[in-house]
């Protein structure tokens, strides 16, 4: 449940405000050049500074556990660990009976019999994307040439964002965005027919994301209201190159060798400053809450690197399994 | 590859032209009265007699080759057989080499080194779905009192869209859709966090649909255009009911008791009868083709039940793991 | 449940008095020829003709559903299907409540709830091994040059057996054995560490044999009986040959080049002509059942061939793993 | 890979001279009571005081770094971990080419391209089955009433054993043994038919153990020698109570409700003190080697503690995946 993957597999573990988060990577093959230091930029990218983030100030530094001998893994199941130092976890427990509108709070209490760990939302906190950005970097590493590249293209509606952002702080409000992700540098071929088309595992993973609502390929909805002569995407060499790029570079789930293109919807963050009605699961009362604590305004602004990870975690999987990379990493494929 | 599901689990066989087409769904509880009547309504309603579908005439009676005795699941693998009488296999051989734009025949034919069955899109052909029709027959019947319905919104950008399929289909061309599903009386606490949200597995089967290029759930691509003061549901009872349902019913990926409504994007049917360029794979050269045989011009009037089949299977699979369905079915749960 | 393996897939399904069983293969490179023919001598060696098996005149022509365009596989599941022609079904559902000592009936009926197919064992029955001897006949040829070989070494205890079979016939008893599988030409570094050892992946197939109960590796239960020095395996060659096999060719759950060796022993059938005191599940009373029907005298005279299928199911889904066999069969490798 | 199990699945990781080993546990039922205490007998039980076993002093009192929260488990993966304090990692270097005669040293070089951790075995370790021994303890809580209890019943092939283990530490050998393992209370109907059978589902993870090299349930192989008559066991109630046991509890895979029983053999400890011939990797050579450090005589002796685990573990998830554990905690069942 927590592991995704056949062969290059990521299992997420922690807590929000428990002593770890972390991630084991099953698969990945030995003999890869692998250090904290490799972390550091996508670390550091999970953690915007520009306003629009929590103040939450995490150190997230990797420390690697084991399948790592002499600076390179040695085959066995990669151990990563963050340390949560910096967590505020007073209050949760009344809360554990307020549900937070548009958080995990009740669903938790209701699925787990109210043994979940309620303090700043256990296991469903985007907290628990740092496991998948630190997996992403050493998918990253292994699926060399390929070039995953995203970034947030609208916010709240609008496309110069900063200022909607600024706005949505000042009157103690959150906001929403939408974020595209191309990956440049695909071969032909990757993907399984019906069940695991590629569209199916980036889906499956993208959608574990905390906040995600919608994911669309290529033209996506857009293509729901074209023409098959405008949506056909025309053969111009026989190595598949076409015309235009409407179906994101996927035909029957497989990938045809032009650039993947998909946007994801996220939603505006749950937590805003402003009091909220939701009822008190003890009493069906109705209440008025408000939410404290270091939340942020727009968390689709941290999404551009959690989603280059997951899809490059799919695309490890795939390669592998496509024999395309290795068992035995060198250095070139 | 061709098996979805952990408990209730379903795997598709078959090609387009092939002998057969099927299914063996494994998992299900023992003791459901199965007959071949059971499938009737949803098989008919896969071959929609309005113009905008292929003239392709199917019977698609079920065979139900093992799994049921005296009328009842055996708690065996049922295995459910479809033939193949109406197809036209002709011409095939040469397309190999002249890979129709928007379909799959280009990446089958260099993920398969040549090797794979061109007849009629081979295994990546929609005639595929019929066996995800019959899983979705034996899943909504052990799911009951779910109810999942589906139905198309939108063809060709447009509400009133009779008139589009006609102009389509004079014009030799085709066209996409929208088409949205909603499942009433689901329990809170389905789906398991992280990896194997709901979103997650419902997308993962959804993509596995011909066609599909974009999923939304609650307001999906809207709700990043929204504030979180907007957007989140605020609670109105201690059961989890809320005012509004701009979620769809899914937070942290966990059902939370409300309806699930999540809708789809299908692009335009490949094959059109207008002329089209592509490219020789023998020679390079750019050659124009003309796309014979039957096909449907819109084949999102067929996605409803397939959509409805598609989430009753995930969420067959999610109750038998909650525990809301027994091994042995006990007629009512 | 009804599945096995990772990528090499095979997926039973059918009952023994049903219309058909069979088996599906998923995963197999496209490219390999297949065809009837190729069945015809494994199928063969299933049906042995000396006394000691059941009567049971089974056909036993495979016919290949899907999966096989113009004489090759072609990427999509193999679907193979044997039809049950010989049965005879009478005095099963008096059967249901009376269960035979030995067999799987009183387990099935409290399992399913009485909704088992009680006819010929329904799934617990030899005859579902039909299914996994056909996927070993497309493992083997494609885990070539690897040559499983399977004999039976020990029946009833002695090595001179068809004459204890005959006795056991005269008493209308039946017997056990021993078979010893023998793998040639295995590369160094299959298999995965830990819980997907060689020893762990061959155990789990073969306990699905029925009448397994218990299997060893190389020295097996002898090497419990001796000291390290003895049993070591000493190194002769920096490619790993070693003096002795005394770890039939694997370390650490790896392949390390030299011969995989192990032997099954094999249960005496539990159907004999003897009469034998059983329990009335509706009763709870002692009642005397002779068992009537066709049986095997010592299934264990089937089992080399479904040993052999076994572990070339194995062997197919590590070296894909491994990458030692490719997505497209190349016809060497 | 290092991943066991469908529903309570236990994923291993660490090496045997990194900074860790531990076990991640996921789909633990929520509300289990667990502290660090639970684990202070088995663990303690993994390292016997007598002679016999390696001197090496490990600590392991286990970090639970993940998923309980105030004394109960809360839903989310259980992390525990050990610190590898004692280790004495000199003179692996060299050893990387000088393979260890019975070890894995030879095919862990090979596998992993000669990026593979050396020290101690890495992760081809003894010291790996920490983590199991850890995750079973939390099978063992959730599922009572059964009980699994193993123990040593011969050590090179004597049962008056400790006298064989004094005299193979003064001539600087091992031995190997026989450890049986019985478990009470099953329920009946645990188990899937054909590959989940209970014994492949036990020797899987059984054959995982480092140095088992056999497996045998009920009569195992002395019933090969045995004739129908003599084995089958008469039933004696409706429950399913049997005369004898020949068959260990289970039959056509599933458990029927009496004990289970099944002994496995261990092979002798590789690592003796007496001096042994190998081949070195780099120059074909065959060289003296004399095996340094800490070693068990017999390692055999650990085994009852990790085969109880192992097959805890096998149960929990049957239990789960039958119903018979709920996926919230009850305190009773």
């Amino acid at each position: 449940m927590n592991t995704f993957g056949r062969f290059f597999r990521a299992t997420i573990f922690g807590e929000s405000h428990g002593e770890i988060v972390g991630v084991i990577i099953d698969g990945c093959p030995a003999g890869l050049p692998l250090s904290v230091e490799d972390f550091t930029e996508d670390m550091k990218r999970r953690r915007p500074e520009i306003k629009g983030v929590t103040d939450r100030k995490e150190k997230d530094v990797p420390i690697i556990e084991s399948g790592v001998y002499e600076g390179r893994t040695d085959g066995s199941p990669i151990t990563i660990i963050f340390e949560n130092r910096d967590v505020a976890s007073d209050g949760y427990e009344e809360r554990k009976f307020l549900p937070r509108p548009g958080h995990a709070d009740f669903v938790a209490f209701k699925k787990y019999g109210g043994f979940n760990d309620p303090r700043g939302g256990g296991q469903f906190s985007g907290r628990m994307t740092v496991g998948l950005v630190a997996a992403g970097v050493v998918a990253k590493k292994i699926i060399e040439p390929l070039k995953p590249h995203a970034e947030v293209v609208e916010v709240g509606g609008r496309t110069d964002f900063l200022r909607a952002i600024c706005e949505a702080q000042v009157d103690g409000d959150s906001l929403g965005g939408i974020v595209e992700c191309t990956i440049k540098n695909v071969p032909v071929g990757l993907g399984e027919p019906f069940f695991d088309s590629v569209e199916s595992l980036i889906s499956h993973i993208v959608f574990s994301i905390p906040g995600i609502k919608g994911i669309e390929f290529g033209k996506g909805f857009e293509s729901a209201r074209m023409k098959g002569s405008e949506y056909n995407d025309e053969f111009v060499s026989e190595k598949g190159e076409t015309k235009t790029n409407n179906s994101g570079g996927i035909n029957g789930g497989i990938t045809n060798g032009n650039d993947i293109v998909f946007r994801v919807a996220v939603r505006p963050t749950p937590s805003i400053k402003k009091k909220q009605w939701t009822v008190d699961l003890r009493t069906g009362k109705r209440t008025e809450i408000e939410i404290k604590g270091r939340h942020d305004i727009c968390f689709a602004l941290r999404v551009p690197v959690i989603l280059e990870a997951a899809c490059s975690i799919v695309f490890a999987d795939l390669m592998l399994m496509e024999q395309r990379i290795g068992r035995v990493w060198n250095g070139k494929r």
